[in-house]
C-alpha cells in the first residue's frame, strides 16, 4: 500500500475536521483512534470516498507513514498526550515529527520538547484556534517547537491554515518550545475579556435604554460593517445569534439562556502564567471572575433577594450612549489586549520564546475566535515601534484614548447608575490610568504601611521628581524607618 | 540538665520574638539555628538571662526536650522545611510534635501532616500573624493539625497569643492539616485588599482635594477613633504614619517614598487557590494586580509621557467627599472580606477544614495586621447567622450596603474623574452588583456565544423567571442551536 503523508490521532470533531480539511489539500491521511469503533465510524461515514484511511493500532499507524513521520494528535490535554507520546515513540526513528494540535498546558509542552529532543524526535505544540468550522475550513495556527520541524511541515500549515482578506495564511512559527501553547492560552484569555466586555455593553443596553435582543443585534451589526474599529467575528456572532428567537415561545433566544457559562482551563492559565510572570491582566482575569460568578446561579438568586438598592434610570441620549458604548468598548479592547500582549512580552524573555508580536496579531487575523479589523492596526503597531512599549500608547491607540477616555469613564458611570456591574470595562479603565501614573500614590501609601508593620523597607524617589533614587545605574537605594523607636530614625537598609 | 519545654528552630527576627515571647510566659525554651553563630549571638544577647539554651545539633535540640518533644520551626518556606523536618524526625519518638510557624503553601502542609502521621509524629501548621512585634508582644495564631496535637499545645498557644479587648486569645483550632495556613493564606489575600483600597482613598483625597499627608493622617486618626466602624490597625499605622517627615528635606515622607511595592507569595497563592476553586476574589486580585503595577516604575514613567488625556477637578464639597469616602471604603471592605470569607467556605467543604468563619474572624481580632473592630461584626453575623451565605446579605452589612452603595459608586466616578485608578474600590462594587444579580444578562450572551462558535451548550431559564430549566430536582437541562444549520434548529444535548 501506498505510504501515507499525515497521521493523526483522535476522531472527536476537531481531529476528524482537520482530518478532512488536510485531506482536502491533497495530503493522504491516515487515522487512529484509541476506541476503534470511532475510527470505522469515520472512515465509513465523514471520510468516505476521501484519501483518508484507517490505523487500529499505533504499530500500523506508523508503518503507514512516509518518512520522516508526521504525527498529529488531537486528543485531550494532559496525561492522554503524555501517554499517547509514549507508545508512539517506540515505533519512531530519529527525525520523525509528533504535532500536539490540542490545548496543551505550555510547561508540558516545554517538558516533552525536551524529552523527546533528546530522543532525536521532533516536537510541535501548535496551539490550533477556530473551533470546530476553522478546523475544517481553516484555523489559525500556532506552531512552537524546533524551527527545522516547522521548516518540515510549514507547507502542510499553509495549506490548511485560514487565509487573512490579503491572502496569507494564519500561522507563522512562534518560538520554540511551549511557545506556540503558550500564544495560544493568552489567545484564549484575550477572548474571555473580549467576550465579557461585549456581555457588558449588552447589558448596559438593556437596563439603560430598554432595548430589546433584536435592537442590539442591528447595533452589533452596525458595529461590525464597512470599516468600523470594531469590527470582529466575536462582535458579528453576538449581532447575528442575539436575534435569535425561541421556536416554541417567540421570545429572544438569549432572554431564555440560563446566565451560567461553563469555562475550560486556558483563561485560567493564563491568569496563573501572569502571576507567575508579575504582569498584571485585570481585564482578563475580571472575565474569568464573571463566569465564576455566573456559576454561583443558586447564592446569586438567594442573595438577589436580600440585596434591594435603588437603581436609577438613564435619562440621557440614546444615539449618545450607543456611540459612547462603542468608543468605550474600543478602549476597552485595547486595554486588554495591551495586558495580553505585555504578558507574551514578559513571557518571551522569561521562556526564550523569542515572540514577534506583530506577526502573532497577523496570524490571529482569520480563523481565530478573536479575529478582528483591530488586529490589522497592532501588527502594524507592532511593525513599526518595535520596542518593548505597551500597545495602548502606541501612536493610533495613544492619540484615540486620548480624545475618548472620557467615554469610557462615563459610560462605566452609567452602567454602576442603572445597575449594570462592568467589571470588564472597570478593570480596563483603571489599567489605563495606573499603567500610565509616574506616581502610583496608593503604592507609596501601601510601600509605607509594610515598611511599618513588617519592616520591609522602601524605596525612595528623587527630590521633586518621579525617578527612583538610585546608588548608581542599577541599584536602588533601600530606607527602613524604625518604627518603633523614639523620633522613628531613618537609615538605609 | 533540666529537660526544657519547647523547642524552637530558625533564629531569624520573627524565630527570635516568637522564642522571647514563648520564655516570658515561663517555658524553657532551647532553640536551633543551622548558622550556629547565630545562636551564639542571640543567647549571649537579645536572649542573655533568660531561660533559653542553645542546641547546636538537631540532636543536641532533640535530646534537650521533654517528652512528647514540641518543636516549632521558625524557618522560610519550601524546601527548607522539608529538609528541616527529614532530619529531625529520625530524632523523635512517637507522640512527639512539630509545630511549623511560616508561612508555608497549605498544600504542602497537607501534605507533610499525612507524611508525619504516617509515622506517628504529630504536626501543626500554624499560621502566626502580626509581623515582627507581634511574634514578640503577641500574635494571632491560626493552627491547623490533628485535634490532638492542638490539645498538647493549647495552653502554650493561649498564653503568647494577643488577647482581645475582652481578654480572649486570638488563637482558635482552626481544623486539620492544612487549615491553618490556607486561613492564615487568605488572611493575607484580606490584608492585600485592605491596604490597597486605603491607599485608593489617599489618592483620591489627593488628587480630588488636594489635602496633604497630614490633613489625610487626620482623616485617618479620626477613622480609627472612638466607635467608627473603620477603626482598624491599617487605617491607624496609616494615620500615623503618613504625617512622618523626612528629617533631611522636611517633606512628608510618604510623598519621597518610592512607589513601589513589593509582596511574598502569600498574595498569589490566595488567587492561585480562588482559580482552582472556582471562588471569584476580585478585590483581592486588583490588589495583586496594583503591586505588579508599582513594580513597572520604568515603563510606567515611559508611558507616562506619552499617554496625557485630560484630568477634571473635584468641584464638590470637601466634608461632602470625605464622608462619602468613610462609607465607600466600609462597603468595599465588606465586599472583599466577604470574598475571602466565600473562597474559606468553598476551601473548607473541598479540603475538608470544617472552617469555623466566626471563630476565625474572632482569632483576627488582636495581633494580626487585619485586625479591627469590624471583625467583632462579622463574628457576630456568623453566629448569629450561620449557613452558607455570604457577607454582603447579612443583616447588619445588608442594611448598610442597601443605604449607601450609591456613595461607593460615586466616590469611584469622582476617583475617575480626577485621574485616579480605583481597581480594588471597582472592583469590590461590581462584586456586590454581580453577586445579587438574579440574571446576569452577560452571562447570557456569553453562553449564547460559546454555543455559536463552540457548540458548548447552554442551559435554559423557566419562562419567566431567573430560577434555571431543571428535568427534575438536580438537574438541569442542556441544549444546543445547529447555528450553521438552516432555521438555526435547537435541540436537546
Amino acid at each position: 500500500m501506498k505510504k501515507r503523508k499525515i497521521g493523526l490521532v483522535g476522531l472527536a470533531v476537531m481531529g476528524k475536521n482537520l482530518a478532512l480539511n488536510i485531506e482536502s489539500k491533497g495530503y493522504p491521511v491516515v487515522v487512529f483512534n484509541r476506541t476503534g469503533s470511532k475510527t470505522v465510524d469515520f472512515v465509513n461515514a465523514g471520510a468516505k470516498g476521501k484519501n483518508i484511511t484507517a490505523a487500529y493500532s499505533y504499530k500500523n499507524l506508523a508503518s503507514s507513514l512516509e518518512k520522516p513521520r508526521v504525527i498529529i494528535l488531537m486528543i485531550k490535554a494532559g496525561r492522554p498526550v503524555d501517554d499517547a507520546i509514549c507508545q508512539i515513540v517506540p515505533l519512531l526513528e530519529k527525525g520523525d515529527l509528533i504535532i500536539d494540535g490540542g490545548n496543551s498546558f505550555f510547561k508540558d509542552t516545554i517538558r516533552r520538547s525536551g524529552e523527546l529532543e533528546e530522543k532525536g524526535i521532533l516536537y510541535i505544540g501548535a496551539g490550533i484556534s477556530g473551533g470546530e468550522e476553522g478546523a475544517l475550513r481553516g484555523p489559525a495556527i500556532m506552531p512552537g517547537g524546533q524551527k527545522e520541524a516547522y521548516d518540515l511541515v510549514k507547507d502542510l500549515f499553509y495549506d490548511i491554515a485560514a487565509k487573512a482578506e490579503d491572502g496569507i495564511p494564519c500561522v507563522s512559527y512562534i518560538g520554540p518550545g511551549g511557545a506556540g501553547h503558550f500564544v495560544k492560552m493568552v489567545h484564549n484569555g484575550i477572548e474571555y475579556g473580549d467576550m465579557q466586555l461585549i456581555g457588558e455593553c449588552v447589558w448596559t443596553f438593556k437596563n439603560a435604554l430598554s432595548l430589546d435582543a433584536k435592537e442590539i443585534s442591528d447595533i452589533m451589526l452596525s458595529w461590525n460593517s464597512g470599516n468600523d474599529i470594531l469590527r470582529s467575528y466575536l462582535i458579528e456572532i453576538t449581532g447575528k445569534s442575539i436575534k435569535e428567537k425561541e421556536k416554541e415561545s417567540g421570545m429572544f433566544l438569549v432572554d431564555r439562556i440560563a446566565d451560567i457559562t461553563g469555562m475550560k482551563g486556558t483563561g485560567t492559565w493564563t491568569i496563573q502564567s501572569s502571576l507567575e510572570l508579575l504582569v498584571p491582566i485585570p481585564t482578563i482575569a475580571s472575565a474569568i471572575f464573571s463566569r465564576e460568578m455566573s456559576r454561583a446561579k443558586e447564592l446569586r438568586l438567594a442573595m438577589s433577594e436580600k440585596l434591594k438598592f435603588g437603581k436609577a434610570r438613564y435619562g440621557g441620549n440614546r444615539k449618545e450612549l450607543i456611540d459612547m458604548a462603542h468608543d468605550a468598548l474600543y478602549i476597552a479592547k485595547i486595554s486588554s489586549y495591551a495586558q495580553g500582549f505585555a504578558l507574551m512580552k514578559v513571557a518571551s524573555d522569561k521562556y526564550g520564546f523569542n515572540l514577534d508580536p506583530g506577526k502573532i496579531a497577523r496570524g490571529w487575523k482569520a480563523g481565530c475566535i478573536i479575529r478582528a479589523k483591530f488586529l490589522n492596526e497592532i501588527a502594524g503597531l507592532y511593525e513599526r515601534n518595535p520596542g518593548p512599549e505597551n500597545l495602548i500608547v502606541m501612536p493610533a491607540f495613544r492619540d484615540f484614548i486620548n480624545r475618548n477616555l472620557n467615554k469610557l469613564r462615563a459610560f462605566i458611570n452609567i452602567s454602576h447608575t442603572v445597575g449594570v456591574p462592568v467589571m470588564a470595562m472597570g478593570c480596563s479603565y483603571d489599567y489605563i490610568l495606573q499603567m500610565t501614573a509616574p506616581i502610583m500614590i496608593s503604592a507609596q501609601v501601601v510601600a509605607q504601611q509594610r515598611d511599618y508593620f513588617g519592616a520591609h523597607g522602601y524605596f525612595k524617589l528623587e527630590k521633586n521628581s518621579s525617578e527612583v533614587l538610585r546608588e548608581s545605574d542599577c541599584c536602588r537605594k533601600e530606607y527602613h524607618t524604625d518604627w518603633m523607636a523614639d523620633g522613628h530614625p531613618e537609615k538605609e537598609k
